[in-house]
């Protein structure tokens, strides 16, 4: 369920995964609104040939006798008996006049076709959420609005008003799509690689059915192998990540296609869909946590279901590679160098294996280029030099996977019996050689053609998958290597968004404007998790500063202390390095003239108390600036952000996300993903940070955060300094809601409006 | 020519472009070594018909009559009357024979296919030059040996002993590639996109027609509009270079796959053709100096050749997106966004005629979703929803092109003849309009799918090209866009390898191991070339080092001054600003003693004078350092590298990379691609470098190098200090060839063995 509200309590029952598979199977289908004129009834019609739908099909017109020759009832509630689903395809405004209809017939799913919804803001949301209640109300399961149905290829029922590409393969890969018009698209693409489908639903504007019920409903699915998602929006993040921890559980990738990682592509979502957005690189993030496999393309995205859903997944990074040509041994090296993907040197058996059958001037090693010298002269046996190479491969104990680029077939029987026998054996052979192989065998072939007729057929037969082109094959591979990788370690997802604890409580007196806290109360919350500050000591006189100078220890740092000013060395309220205590007295003029100047320049726009004191802390030279902070992401809820301070962050854009909550062990890794990871490691001669220490005080500031519940909005501390095993934050800012408007908090994921 | 060997000089005439176009169409051919047992004639007859060859084909053989059922003759010398064209299949140590055959027989060309050659080093080498030497004695123009041959789809010849996919459709890509068996593989993703080929040649081992000879041969073919090459190795630099310098002012794109980006694709290139691969981020940056578009898959690399070959190439970045679906206008956001392609807002006359075209609920907007509503009532027009957008976009003055994402065809004519006559009216307007329209229009389908058969027929008549897919489609754009962007900036190339001048001589003695100047040497050169260094001077004692500093102001660096410890912070030879005498005396005490223990360590491998002294230098604060120095790569030559110092070039690999020679505008366009750019602008509150001044200064740094001429083996400053416009050298590291090996300098760009 998309909305929180509580009348939606009772609704589950709708959209769990035994109603879906109910809905998703109907027996039979009345076609409200068909006429003879729509588009939309033909291809519904024709759909439901494709699929070899058996079971009534009725068209409901209040008008038309028959259509497209069936004879057609003038409403629902003429049907001799209720059918299993409505596929509702009358204008916006009739709709809840047929869900009227249906219930008085008993019908219990719809899809309602209509746009002019949520998709349109304003009264269409309003629309929406009435239609929702209706059919709520009369206990009725709605796919839609704005959407263009579904096709389930294993129970034969195709309720779908778009193209179906024939022939419709049944398979392992369940498709979710949150565009319509993009169903037609990936079946045609599917069908072209011969990837068999379970159930593809168009999603539209999930009025009831959400996208995360249909990943519940698939990883129920025993048909369904994996699962391929169109995403133009995650809705309920707590539901979605709960469901992909079910789905890592079971075993059942989720592969998706998140658009909106550019401005314009999420301005392109939200202008069609009306939803809106959040911070790309936290959508990143997040669904590495969850372990989804995030994809860039269509073509990725269903050539990584297909390496999923019809092989098993490579147990490692090492690949044999078996091919007839250098060049495509060349191609496929620097690919998989790319990915991260190693291509270790044959065991020495494999090696002699293998160069058994090579002409002399060629040499058995991993990228194989097995050669096309078998052409020389007439073949008597099925098998080619690359296939005795795969018999060998398959054996080698120091390979996790082999990528054989060796399929290449006729495209139509040969006319030459011995000819066809020799094609035919090598496929069987290669089919059963591959199902006993120890190791999974991924078949790439060298481009992204169509894999059709004679080939499609045979290859189906034994069993034999081939990825499509070395570019997508490879990736594809990659991103199955990654999923392997990152089973079992979505462990908190289910818990997003996190921030509902409310442990601590903000200072009752906020000094900043938006909610900014005073210097001091932010060290005081750090303290209370343990996370080691600076030795610091607020001064409001020359005097004070330097005997607080003289406590701490020279050299010294000042800064003015004042919640409205939280960027203080933007307006010179900073002084550094400050060694005796003349200079300690001149600073603390400087710095709080600077700050009074800052306060008074802002004019009447600030009604705040002012200025504290100066901050006086100990200077740190050496070791290394990072930058810890959190922040509310609408959708995600407390992501915490790592960096490298300074140009890194703000010339690299060199920071390492996730949403929170995080332990230590996810830190370290947050911390190596960096690219200025190796100063960490005393890269330019300085001595390594202690990064588990690093890691131990960043995963508490993420608990310090979280410990504000829904009122945090966020908190920095930049620089957080490290040296060796000394981790101090040098500066911390804080920002909660302002006390009158904290219900309002954005971490709370209450409806999207 | 890839030998440079003064008996090669009387070969041009035999691969020049007149000679080839005649190689490349020949009238006659005959197939030595055919027999009905080889794969290899089976393919060469097949690919006979395949291209519609009209002249005769003729198996020759000692001992077969007849072969495929044609009959054959015993030798070339048999023949009745002279073939353009021997293919020579025979093995390795029969090729000769057969050559001086075909000398007597009048034949003047041949292509040789087996193995053995230099791909398997030591003697083969020698038998591929001794073979080369033949045929060019013989006025034989030879393709290969180790290769497949060739297609000419326009001449309607085809000797090539691999599968042709049918139907073979003539077109504007000319091809050569380095790996003969990826031949059909390219042969059959063109097939599969309907991509039209001119000529198509496998090059094996090059022993006489090169990759080059074959580019240049492609520009002055007519039939030809784009060049498409998959390269292992690019041999003669130079010659590479001024063919591409020719294609770019003749407006033919080279678009170009050269495996080896990784280190494991550069030893599979190794591994099968035995060529040396030099480092690949100098091929990516000569590639780009050269606007020679560079891609990595292969399905790019077609792709791009039909963006280019079929259609105008777009005049700016600003794109037009028109689809009838919003995923996938988010998708085409979301990769233009990935490749710097804008998507403007459509001007308003544009917005008034899409929206008279739209339903109420959809907005003319960029990108636009046409929606599928056309499909509520029967179509009467011939032109649907996107179309109708198409006629106002291409008259947008704010567009630079448009991306049509509209045409989807039935897979086969329709029955119904009103249908069908609504299909085909509709392709021959948007033929026509495409044709018509003032900006280029791009029709790219949603996913890379085979175009076949009823509508590649129906878009091949009224030209309409579709490119593979929103991911391939929008990358071949950029690609284009790319190559449009670089025209006429290709002016230098011609003279690389740049290293010829021996302008500046070594120093007499050259006082390190290895070649290492001293560094007063160094500084003397840098100087002559108006290349400012920072005050310095060379100490023999501690009251000299004092002295000195006093002359140069405080505070200073001192650095011990010997040729034999090139990098002298290693080994403690560096002492930091040093600001009164007496830590300069007890610097220079400790400093030499570094150097002493350094050179003592190294014990009797050294023989050398030793340490020269000490160097004071002024100590430079703030401001920022770079790196600038020159190598010499085994292809290309002398190759300049920018970076900014320290952990940027170490950690990060940021660096720009350029063949030298280069203008200062050239250095100032090395310095804007570092990712750390924005810290020369001023990104950390330091006052911005002047540019300029850098970039003129790191140009007279290549030339400085290329006066070396051929002796220079590298030239390093680093740091290099920029404080506003104020820009020195502060450490120089200058290596020559020794005196008694400057005549193998490897910038000499000999023959590569």
């Amino acid at each position: 369920m998309r909305t929180a509200e509580p009348a939606a309590a009772a609704a589950p029952s709708l959209v769990g995964p035994d109603r879906l598979a109910e809905f998703f199977a109907p027996r039979s289908i009345a076609v409200v609104g068909a006429s003879d004129a729509s588009g939309w009834a033909r291809f519904v019609l024709a759909s439901a040939a494709a699929t070899g739908f058996a079971g009534p099909l009725i068209p409901v017109h209040p008008r038309h006798r028959s259509v497209f020759g069936r004879p057609a009832v003038r409403s629902l509630r003429d049907l001799a008996e209720p059918v299993d689903l409505a596929f509702i395809m009358v204008p916006t405004g009739a709709v809840d006049e047929v869900l009227d209809d249906a219930a008085a017939a008993g019908v219990r799913g719809a899809i309602v076709l209509a746009s002019g919804y949520r998709e349109v803001g304003g009264r269409g949301r309003a629309r929406e959420r009435a239609m929702a209640d209706r059919a709520r109300a009369h206990q009725i399961t709605v796919l839609g609005p704005n959407c263009l149905g579904f096709i389930n290829a294993h129970a034969r029922a195709g309720p779908f008003a778009l193209t179906v590409p024939l022939p419709l393969l049944a398979g392992p890969v369940g498709i979710a799509l949150q565009s319509g018009a993009l169903a037609s698209v990936v079946l045609a693409f599917a069908r072209s690689r011969a990837i068999g489908v379970s159930t593809l639903a168009t999603l539209g504007n999930e009025a009831m059915i959400t996208a995360t019920d249909v990943v519940e409903y698939l990883i129920a699915d025993e048909r369904t192998k994996v699962i391929c998602l169109f995403l133009e929006e995650i809705g309920d993040a707590r539901a979605f990540a709960a469901a992909a921890r079910k789905a890592d559980l079971a075993g059942k990738p989720i592969v998706a296609l998140k658009a909106g990682s550019s401005q314009a592509g999420s301005e392109a979502a939200l202008a069609h869909t009306g939803s809106v957005a959040g911070d790309d690189a936290v959508v990143d993030a997040a669904l590495r946590q969850l372990n989804v496999i995030r994809v860039s393309s269509l073509e990725e995205l269903l050539c990584t279901s297909a390496v999923l859903g019809y092989g098993r997944p490579p147990r490692g990074r090492r690949m044999g590679v078996l091919t007839s040509s250098g060049g495509a041994c060349d191609i496929i090296a620097d690919r998989a160098a790319g990915e991260g993907i190693e291509l270790p040197e044959f065991a020495p058996q494999t090696v002699a294996a293998i160069s058994a059958h090579l002409p002399s001037f060629a040499r058995a090693r991993n990228p194989l280029d097995a050669t096309g010298y078998f052409l020389a002269n007439q073949r008597t046996s099925p098998l080619t030099t690359v296939d005795h190479a795969l018999d060998a491969a398959v054996d080698d104990p120091g390979l996790d996977f082999v990528l054989f680029s060796g399929v290449t077939l006729p495209e139509a029987r040969p006319a030459d019996e011995r000819a066809a026998a020799l094609v035919e054996d090598r496929v069987a052979w290669l089919g059963q050689r591959i199902a006993s192989a120890p190791i999974p065998v991924m078949s790439v072939t060298s481009t992204c053609v169509d894999v059709t007729g004679y080939s499609r057929d045979l290859l189906g037969r034994h069993g034999i998958h081939l990825l499509g082109g070395i570019d997508l094959g490879v990736q594809a591979i990659a991103n199955a290597i990654r999923w392997a990788e990152g089973r079992g370690r979505v462990t908190s997802g289910r818990r997003w968004p996190a921030a509902v604890r409310d442990v601590s409580e903000p200072p009752r007196s906020l000094a900043g404007p938006g909610g900014v806290w005073r210097e001091a109360d932010a060290r005081r919350l750090l303290a209370d998790f343990g996370i080691p500050a600076v030795p610091a000591e607020l001064a409001r006189s020359g005097d004070g500063a330097v005997a607080a100078a003289r406590r701490l220890g020279y050299p010294v740092v000042l800064r003015v202390a004042s919640a409205q000013i939280p960027h203080k060395s933007d307006i010179g309220g900073v002084a550094l390095d400050l060694r005796t205590a003349s200079q300690v007295r001149i600073a603390f003029r400087r710095v709080r003239a600077a700050g009074a100047r800052a306060l008074a320049d802002a004019g009447d726009a600030i009604r705040a108390p002012g200025i504290d004191g100066v901050m006086v802390s100990r200077m740190r030279t050496g070791g290394i600036e990072l930058l810890a902070g959190v922040s509310v992401d609408p959708t995600f809820g407390p992501v915490l952000a790592v960096g490298l301070g300074g140009i890194w962050v703000e010339a690299m854009r060199d920071v390492s996300l996730r949403v929170l909550p995080v332990d230590a062990d996810e830190v370290t890794r947050m911390l190596a993903e960096l690219r200025g990871a190796a100063l960490l490691r005393g890269a330019r001669g300085t001595a390594p940070v202690d990064l588990d220490a690093l890691a131990r005080v960043i995963a508490r500031l993420g608990e310090a955060a979280l410990s504000l519940g829904g009122s945090l909005r966020s908190l920095e501390v930049n620089p957080l300094w490290a040296d060796r095993d000394q981790i101090e934050a040098l500066d911390i800012l804080i920002v909660t809601a302002p006390p009158d408007r904290r219900a309002a908090a954005p971490s709370q994921n209450g409806p999207r409006t």
